[in-house]
């Protein structure tokens, strides 16, 4: 049976490039690729049942909505996060192919992507208005319904995709933007040696200390932490929930060991998955 | 004097809300409002002194781009946050009068509010097109240019300053949805007695227990973390920055004693500012 993969569509924009390079990983490319409207319907439609995985932002520098993704694992369903994706955001000018860069009139792109290459359209388009995309693939959709001479701010992959002309590469102002996406399945990846542990928790009582001794679980095994993050929680004003992701997979009694000794200092408690690194085996 | 008070454009955002909110309780309104078009450019006009003192987003639901503040604060510049300010979002379904609601078939946004208000959408609206616009305020001149029967996301500050109509308040899905803005200026805020601290640090060398050991000095002090962010370092991969926020002010001598033992443990160790506590006293 070939799997179906879920992803935020439409096709063209960084989430499919994402589910496109997880298919071709995991499944040398043979996987049914399902679009979805929203990152909620993305997470139902693999909790229901209707696709077998899921690929969906959790860091974006794009769209910026992966609380979505977050709290939905934490409180509307018990998908784990398998594998991990990481995009490298490199945004291209775009032109319908008549239209030159000195001639536009208007950019389209979504506000983010806008907002990331502001440096760059200062120097070359000082005089184009910025206009609003939904999102990077909608923008060449925008551009070639403009009614006046038009470029757009999109992927490579949109360009090849809608059969538009890249004008020029890389124009993002920062290096080393990338977005991070995680594959959701019903069960998380097999350990892999080169892996990464992510949780969810809260404390009754916000004292001073209880992070604190939390850590010291990981701190006394060794267990290097990689990323944390407190933040507030939607549900309850004032509260903290924290993210953490480790090193290494549940299945090591260390990071187990670990794991009960957090269960026991906290309230919530959730493993969110285990799965291998991104780019660092295989 | 009057006070020059730069803010994040257009009128009619959530961010100059914030920055009118701060005016009327620092200086009684008595402040002159400055717009600029982008997060760099309000920084860089407190830096220069263009402005005495900037409010900016530092978390924001919307805009989603509060990496820019922070990176200028630690790299760009050596403005101080002295105040706190936090904003609510209610996003309102407005109409430029004309339009009802069974009428309207494109509704216009920042993408993010948009998604925002999704549930709402689908359920009063759901066959109005979904288009995207720059700001949540550019949204009203949007559905005002619009050649089809159109409705907008917006604030009711907005809708007020454009003189819309609003149709309905509190339209998004989650509650709770606030965003955080800072006020910069040269120095930071004097102790009121409800104050927080915010500093930021990384490390030469990522051992584990080099971050745990590092909240020792806070917890062996009783003092209480409010928040804290493991981010990576846009400007080198793989290397990661901390951002801590705890109550407390940088005049306290057991704030201080803390903060001197962080620094010794850190490489990169700057405090952003000591300011009151938003809704926390006054």
């Amino acid at each position: 049976m070939v799997v179906r993969l879920g992803y935020l569509g439409p096709p063209g924009t960084y989430s499919e490039e994402a589910a496109a390079l997880y298919a071709e990983e995991a499944f040398e490319g043979a996987a049914e690729m399902v679009s979805y409207a929203s990152i909620p319907a993305v997470i139902e439609a693999a909790w229901s049942g209707e696709v077998e995985e899921a690929v969906v932002p959790i860091e974006n520098s794009i769209e910026g909505v992966v609380t979505f993704t977050v709290d939905m694992l934490i409180y509307d369903c018990d998908l784990k996060m398998k594998a991990e994706v990481l995009v490298p955001i490199h945004h291209c000018l775009i032109s319908d192919g008549d239209v030159e860069i000195g001639r536009a009139e208007v950019i389209y792109s979504h506000p983010q992507a806008l907002a990331q290459c502001r440096a760059y359209l200062r120097e070359r388009l000082p005089d184009a208005e910025h206009l609003a995309s939904l999102s990077t693939a909608a923008a060449i959709e925008d551009m070639r319904a403009s009614p006046r001479p038009a470029l757009a701010i999109s992927s490579r992959r949109a360009a090849d995709l809608f059969g538009a002309t890249v004008i020029e590469t890389d124009i993002e102002d920062l290096i080393n933007n990338q977005t991070r996406f995680v594959t959701l399945a019903r069960q998380d990846g097999a350990r892999a040696g080169y892996d990464r542990t992510s949780i969810c928790f809260d404390f009754d009582q916000d004292a001073p200390g209880t992070l604190y001794h939390t850590l010291g679980e990981l701190q006394k095994r060794d267990i290097n932490m990689i990323k944390i993050e407190s933040r507030p929680d939607k549900r309850s004003l004032g509260h903290y929930l924290f993210l953490i992701d480790m090193e290494g997979h549940r299945a090591e009694p260390r990071i187990q060991a670990a794991l009960d000794g957090i269960q026991t200092r906290t309230a919530l408690f959730k493993i969110l998955g285990s799965y291998p690194r991104a780019g660092a085996g295989g």
